[in-house]
């Protein structure tokens, strides 16, 4: 190894040149170690932003970060492994029921997930409002469950990919949040570390996503694709819309209650569409030849949830809990509900406590969003038409007059939007 | 005062946003009382590296570096003042006559300086080779001794602009040193805190200078003359080549020994030169109707720098130091000179002991380089051409060989190149 220094490997970036592999992983291995200041690894993010990463340079830069700690080896469950990805969106439990769906078809799922920060909600978080349930696992426990019973979720580790948790608290006191690479990196990081030989990536836009713009949210979705086939894991990714939420529910137990649906054969059809969709995606990648709407109708998927409840010691019986009170907001006019924003939803549920604004925040399992139509539905003047969930009456008062900015009804229905619009591989 | 924070500031900046002065002040404030992290203020710095700043944002920026700390009052003096400043080159030893020449012709001219770091040396490191010389001085006894002489070249204190140390500090480590705005406002809140009224830039450009091409020096002056205009002071700048090392030597004591030829009336005529165009420059900018060549022919240049040298404790009699050792290097060739480097004889200079490799380095007085001819002067073989000057005979051995890069001869003299090459005023 050429005696490198933070200083020049910032200044080649800056000066807009391609990074060597032996610069990339030298200053991620430094910086993780603490031998690079935080004031280096803030200059080189900025650079980053501003002069971006060839893909080469992406993969070799993930890689680092991947091997900055542990990378689980699922090679000795004698299955083949798939995991999912979300940038996340507004009543996306999607995960909830595809991950023992698509262990139901025969598939290892180690689905290691994140909390929410903001208004869109984490996985953890809708799953923790289940009694009794453990979400921190050592990586001998998530193999065992994989092992018992095919599928797991819990929490990313402190031993995946420490690099990246650095890197993120870094990102997030210095303006370089927003950035392609970075993002890309900084997921991938974590899901090639979790062992998994196959990867579907759902990549949102629109306005209750990170990624707003559709054309941003595709060169997100290639990094990430690039950076998982670069490091030997089989990525594609969808790109679908989020201009609306997802299903009929935001918050914790509302959409854990709405997943259950889904698992029972029932369900909002856009969550079943996405959970088909991803869940065909992630069978054909794994090499398994089976039909996820079947295990939905017969009930494997949903004994898969309840047998996977269980082992993490939740108990898939117990009723969900119910906020102590409700506001209904009844529809204004007689109509189509042509908009129902995901962003002011998402905010709405922020607001009455399903999410959190600092990430040491408690969140609220009962709080939350309903609603009863899809955008499309036809709508009477005075029907119910969402559904405020919370414990907090002031709150709930507060969130009511807001809620009216979410939705618009009009006379004709909208001309119909796709819910899944591309789909990206290598 | 809104609610700053540093991620708004940063990200602003990252996205191309002008600050406002609001922003600005915060910032430099905030930082240099330590309430901004490290990396905050890198993430800063290289966003400005990568987006700039409009010369509205850069007289801000500055101005707040300047408010961190003292500035000098020399309102009380009776006298105009006026300052000079160089970006710095090889052989520049021209602040030693122009401080003394022009403060012979009326002006007061407090030149606080700096130390050399790299191959181009600092004009304190040169008056330190003068026997009890003193360059420590406060502000009482600065401004006493513009009362009473009318000139010093002493250390700027670490009350002038604190916020341009850390500033400085941290682009050293952040490979953010190079950007004209972090330049030009690094070299001007020192200038301007000085206090005077006045100050002529020398910005150099060429081998020998940190400006190697002549349109960037020109923006760095254009930013400087700016910054300076905007913050109350009267600024003019020149564009100077440094291709040639200035006069016939470059090191500490070997350009004190040219500085009293040209005190006494004689000396290179390219020292001469620029030190009559700056100094016609700095007396027209104080409103003083004088003529600095006849100061020089009449002694009263050399008498004020006597008084200068005396006032700071340094005896203006004693025989300069000399080196132990030194090397001939004699012309290998009949012909013209056409090319002396600037950058090699630099670099010959600093191996031998004149400059320093880190800022905490001692510097050897005598070391250095000094030469006998000019560019576009004939040199016969054998004629000695360059004369190398240390302590160390190890050193001067490996030098020797190495001086041979840094001049050519050929038949024919080369195209007369002119040494100050433009005026720039707002």
């Amino acid at each position: 190894m050429t005696d490198l220094t933070a200083v020049e490997v910032i200044r080649a970036k800056r000066y807009g040149r391609a990074l060597t592999d032996e610069q990339l992983r030298w200053f991620v291995d430094a910086y993780t170690r603490g031998d690079v200041a935080d004031e280096q690894a803030a200059a080189l993010l900025m650079a980053i932003v501003w002069r971006g990463m060839t893909p080469h340079e992406l993969a070799s830069w993930t890689d680092a970060m991947i091997r900055s700690g542990d990378r689980l080896d699922l090679s000795g469950l004698g299955k083949p492994t798939v995991d999912k990805h979300s940038t996340g969106g507004v009543g996306d439990k999607i995960s909830l029921p595809l991950v023992p769906l698509v262990a139901a078809c025969g598939a290892a799922v180690p689905q290691l997930s994140g909390r929410g920060l903001g208004f869109t909600g984490g996985t953890l978080d809708k799953l923790e409002s289940i009694a009794g349930i453990r979400v921190a696992m050592t990586n001998e426990e998530i193999l065992q469950q994989l092992r018992d019973v095919g599928c797991v979720i819990c929490a990313a580790g402190p031993g995946l990919a420490p690099a990246d948790r650095k890197l993120y608290a870094l990102r997030d006191v210095t303006g370089t949040v927003e950035s392609i690479p970075l993002i890309a990196s900084s997921i991938m990081s974590k899901k090639v570390a979790e062992g998994a030989e196959s990867l579907v990536l759902d990549v949102k836009f629109g306005s209750g996503a990170f990624m707003t713009v559709r054309a941003e949210a595709r060169k997100l979705a290639e990094a990430m694709v690039s950076i998982g086939s670069r490091n030997g894991v089989r990525t594609t990714a969808f790109l679908t819309s989020m201009e609306c939420p997802l299903g009929r529910s935001a918050g914790n137990a509302v959409e854990v209650a709405e997943t259950l649906e889904v698992l029972d054969g029932g369900g909002p059809p856009d969550v079943v569409e996405l959970t088909l969709t991803l869940a065909r995606e992630m069978l054909a990648l794994a090499g398994i030849d089976a039909d996820p709407a079947a295990a939905l109708a017969d009930g494997r998927a949903r004994a898969k949830w309840d047998e996977m409840i269980r082992a993490q010691g939740g108990d898939p019986d117990a009723p969900l809990p119910t906020a102590a009170h409700t506001r209904v907001v009844p529809a204004p006019s007689t109509g189509y509900l042509c908009r129902l924003d995901a962003m002011a939803i998402g905010i709405a549920a922020w607001r009455l406590g399903a999410g959190r604004e600092d990430k040491d925040d408690p969140v609220s399992a009962t709080a939350g969003v309903t609603w009863t139509k899809a955008v499309g539905e036809h709508v009477e003047r005075g029907e119910p038409l969402l559904v405020l969930h919370g414990d907090d009456k002031a709150r709930l008062d507060a969130v009511t007059a807001f809620a009216h900015s979410a939705y618009a009804i009009d006379r004709e229905p909208p001309a119909p939007a796709p819910l899944v619009v591309e789909r990206i591989a290598r």
